[in-house]
Parts: structure tokens; C-alpha cells; sequence
């Protein structure tokens, strides 16, 4: 049988505070079969593409009670990734299909849960962006801004973290359906994406502000009707004291306090009365009946140019511990990937 | 032109903290005409019952972001009460009718806002009802539990503050419902009501947990499907991490909040996304389209037997500072009311 070395990245054990790359080991001398068993009903895949993302921080606690399990200390980093079939004991897929689901960081993983991939039908939109602008980031910011905020046409649309996987979607549907957007993001750099590529009305850098609820107020002097909320922490203390009546706040993430075992605490819920607002914590699994109407509504905007999508890919397995270490302190700019291989 | 002596609670001026009896000062000695000034469209009404109700700490700041502006310092408090009217501007009302709303903490209040007051049909219910069980908190907990919190047979229901005015009917309107109901209060005589008088299944005094979350998870080993929030503070956080799927969170007080500069602020908002919860923050005066409802559905289960309602009656004017400062120490058993005069 034919078998092939597999780099793999080793998940060591369950961590406090914030992941480092030495949470992971980059583990050469594997060897994988390339063919499957038969009657398992298993892929054998060669992954192109992994997915960074927050809620994987999630994964690296000992913590059941989420809608997720904890990884397994010892084991293989699971992800979304973009793959393509080696073998197959599966009658739904075959040899060179292209598949995007939960893989492993490696560069060969067999599947057995299948019922979880799509196969994508490649045309002329990057393979990559399988894990992001039609995956499950911009799926969240499709299912959260039109399920979740409720937005009419005019609504006045705060976005945090909104050069990231999910922000930058958010932002460019909010414009393309007639509310006046702006985004906060952690360097200038950003916040140029932002107003010059993403077309936000207006942006600003969090870092340099010494008064977040003056910064929120100086651009919605008349309130927020929908603030989409992917940090928590102080931001989500600040757009709560400048909501308006009868706004809507998704909760999307909480990258800011995830990893902190004592974080500072939400002082303005107050604001929830006074203001009538509605605060609604979702997950885009909760919306998969959506799914197909997403793919056709943006892979039709983005090939009409209407939306542009920016990735920051880093090349090589062994990239991949740093690059989702790198999310949690925002060194990524735009949707963080890694390239495994080209083919 | 026949005059009255007229003995007013009068606000002394803006406050931090909890309010003290020495904030406000009975004041004897006024006088006040009898008679309305014709073309003025006002009604002059003899004050018989007074609501004591947790907003008005809201009233005592110098802050005009909320949804009703602060007491004028020097002037008369204001509050819900029970009236009858001595003389009539208005074509409305005449001599004699029995109004609820808007008025003054004094024996006598010259009325000018009269849209905002409703006339009672007297039957053989207690008018000072008309401040509690069908007043603004009656109709709190009518709305917040059908509209906001979106109930289901079955559901599991926590009420904090559940002996007070508006937790007694959410507790017995969740009962009627078919929902299993716990409530927590501060003694373990509100307790006994709470088993024994309000029919909830069970019922915590909270003083007496040093695990506010272990407590809760005692009664709610499945979690919690609606938490109707009377109090914030410490008991949100706990009944965050207990929230069931889709679970629902109707903020209705924060009276644990709002006299604290600096409260220790919510940690457990993780929960919302992840148990995908719906916070909501509501005002009854936002529903006012369904009070006709609301009496109808109340007085019906009332004089069925069906709901009970437990006031904390005071005597007198002069007993009203002292009844209104109890209620953010939880001295009130019940609705809180003060009796001015009985007819």
C-alpha cells in the first residue's frame, strides 16, 4: 500500500490565558496510507488550505458545556479547511473532488465524518476563500446581519474587529443594504482597508482612542441602531452606552475575553432597559437552511465586484501554530489562512 | 375660594448611592386651593394610595439620557397613585370620578398632564390594586413574560426580586402557563410566600447561598429557559452560565445596579453565544397597545381565584421617604404602597 510522510500540528495539552506556539508542536515523520479502507465509508484527503479562527480558543480548555468539545491533548488540530480527495470508500465523493469541512492540520487527513463536507464546485473564485468569504466566517456575518440585527435600510452600523474574517463581510452587506457603517479595528493599517477597500463610511483605530464611548459618540452622534459585536470586553461596554432606541446588538465574539480568566466585567447593561435593546447571542449552525441562498447572494456580489474579500495567508504547515496565535493579539489582516499546498 | 392644608414629600436634590429618608422632607404647612382654575383643563384630586417603585432611584440623578427625566430638586416627588378628583377642568372627569396615574407625593395635586391618567371602575377589587397587580408593575410583568420572553408550556422559568411587584404575577402568569417556576428572594418569609401563597414550585432566599450558580443549577439541572431579571448584578452573572439553548433573558430592573458608581460589572455574556441566548431590555409603556388585554385577562384571573397579589400597605404621607428608601434594602414584603386616605 502506498504511503506518504504527514506533517502534522500536535495539540500539547489544555492552557489559561492566551494560546502560544509552544501550546502546539509541528511533528514531522508520520506516514499516512493513501488508501482507504474499504467499507469504512472514509476520505482520504490532501488538504490545500487551513482556517485560523477565534472560537478555536475555545477548543483548547478542558470545557464541555460549549456547543463544541475540547481538543484531544496529544492529537491532530482540527479546523475548517479546503481539500482535495486522494481516496475514497464514500459513494458522494471521488478521487480529485474538492471538499470544504473539518479537517486536521496536517497534510493528509482521513475523514470519516463526511456528512459534514461540501463539495465545492471549483470556477474561477479562489479556493481559499472555501474557508472564509464562503465559509463559515462569512456565513456568520450573512446569517448575523440579516437574521440576527434586523437591519432597515438608513440603520446606523457599528462593527468591531471589522477588518477580520467576519467584519469585513458584515460592513460591505450593511452598505450594499443602505445603512451608514463604521468599524473599529487595532492598527491604521487596518482602518485604511477599511474606509479605501471595504467602502466603510467611516473607520477609526481602537488603540488610539483614550475614550471609546467619545469615539463611538463623536461617529453615531445619533445613537447605533445595530452594533455587530465581535470583541465584547470594552467596546461592547461602550456601544451599550450609545445604542439607540430599539437597537440590536449580535453577539458574535468575544475574542477579548476568552482567554482572560478574570476579564474587567460589562458595567451598562443598564442601557438594555432605558434603551429597549435586543442583545442576541447566535451561531451560524443555527442558520444552515440559509446556506445555499448565502453561496448564491455573494458569490453573485463578488462577481459583480460588489464585494472584495482580503485574506492574510501564510505559506506552510509549519506556519500555522503562529498564524492562530497571531489572531488572538490581531496580527492577521483580513481572514487568516494557511497554505498547506497549492494542489 | 375654599382652601386645604397640604402635606408634600418634597426632593431635596440629586444623589450618589442609595437613597436616604434624609433625601426627601415632609413638609406640612402648605396650602392649596380647592378649586380648579376654569380654562386651565386640570384636575385637582385628593391622593389616597402612593406606588413606591424601584425606577424612581433612576429620577433622583441628574441625568437626562433615560427615559424619563430626574425629580426637580425642591419640587414635590412624583409617582404612580391612586386619586379621586376633587374638582374638574376637564370634560373627561368630574367630581367625584377615581383616577390612577402621574401624580404628587402630597395630600392634593393640581393635575395638568390629565392624558396620562386612567379613570377606575370601581368594583370589589382594592383600589390601591390599581398601583400594583393592574398598575405599571402588573402590566410589567403581563408584557415582559408574554411578549419579551416568549414562553412555552413547559418551559423552566427563574424569577429573581420574586416576591415584589412585578415577580409575584410573572411567577403566577409562568404557573398558568404551564411552565415550572422557581423564584429567589431575600428572607425566608418572602420564601414561604413564594411556595406557599404564590404556588411556585420551589423558591430560594439567596441571602442564605454562598454559590449563587450552584444554587441554580440545584433547580434547573436541565437549565433555564426564561430568566425574567429583576435585579442584574451577581444573580444575571449566575443565571447566565445556567441559560438552556435558545434561552431567553427579559431585563427588566437592575434595582442591584442602578445606586452603585462602581458595581463589579458582568463577566458571563460568553453564554450568550454559545447557548445562542436572547437578552432583551423592555418598558412596558412600549406595549400600552395591549392594557385593555391585560386588565380583562388580570381582573378575570383574579376574580377567578386563579392569581393573588401581596402588598406592604404604610400609613400615611409621612411614612412614604422611609417605605420608598426600604425597597432597595428589600424591606418591602410585596408590592410596596403608601396609604394617604382611604376614600
Amino acid at each position: 500500500m502506498e504511503t506518504a510522510e504527514n506533517k502534522q500540528v500536535i495539540f500539547k495539552g489544555y492552557i489559561d490565558g492566551v494560546p502560544k506556539e509552544t501550546d502546539m508542536e509541528v511533528k514531522m515523520g508520520s506516514e499516512v496510507e493513501l488508501e482507504v479502507v474499504k467499507g469504512s465509508g472514509a476520505l482520504l484527503v490532501k488538504n490545500l488550505y487551513l482556517s485560523c479562527d477565534p472560537y478555536m480558543r475555545g477548543r483548547m480548555r478542558q470545557f464541555y458545556g460549549s456547543y463544541i468539545p475540547p481538543f484531544v491533548p496529544g492529537s491532530v488540530i482540527e479546523g475548517f479547511g479546503v481539500s482535495r480527495v486522494v481516496d475514497s470508500d464514500n459513494p458522494n465523493f471521488k478521487t480529485g473532488d474538492l471538499v470544504t469541512g473539518i479537517t486536521g492540520w496536517e497534510e493528509y487527513s482521513l475523514i470519516h465524518k463526511t456528512e459534514q463536507l461540501r463539495k465545492i464546485q471549483q470556477d474561477d473564485i479562489p479556493l481559499s476563500y472555501y474557508v472564509g468569504l464562503l465559509g463559515m466566517p462569512g456565513f456568520t456575518a450573512y446569517a448575523g446581519f440579516y437574521e440576527v440585527c434586523a437591519p432597515k435600510k438608513g440603520d446606523c452600523v457599528f462593527v468591531s474587529a471589522a477588518s477580520g474574517a467576519v467584519g469585513q463581510l458584515v460592513g460591505q452587506l450593511a452598505k450594499l443594504y443602505g445603512c451608514y457603517v463604521v468599524g473599529s479595528a487595532g492598527s491604521n493599517q487596518k482602518v485604511d482597508l477599511l474606509k479605501n477597500k471595504f467602502g466603510f463610511d467611516e473607520a477609526f483605530n481602537y488603540k488610539e482612542e483614550l475614550d471609546l464611548d467619545a469615539a463611538l459618540k463623536r461617529y453615531f452622534p445619533q445613537g447605533i441602531d445595530i452594533y455587530f459585536d465581535n470583541v465584547g470586553g470594552a467596546m461592547l461596554d461602550a456601544a451599550l452606552t450609545n445604542m439607540s432606541l430599539h437597537g440590536r446588538i449580535a453577539v458574535c465574539g468575544m475574542v477579548s475575553e476568552q482567554s482572560l480568566s478574570n476579564p474587567k466585567g460589562i458595567h451598562n447593561l443598564f442601557n438594555l432597559i432605558s434603551k429597549r435593546v435586543r442583545m442576541q447571542g447566535f451561531l451560524q449552525s443555527d442558520y444552515l437552511h440559509l446556506y445555499p441562498r448565502f453561496l448564491e447572494d455573494v458569490i453573485s456580489y463578488y462577481k459583480q465586484g460588489k464585494i472584495v474579500y482580503v485574506e492574510d495567508m501564510k505559506d506552510g504547515l509549519e506556519s500555522a501554530p503562529a498564524a492562530l496565535v497571531g489572531l488572538y493579539a490581531g496580527k492577521n489582516v483580513g481572514k487568516q489562512v494557511v497554505c498547506v499546498a497549492h494542489e
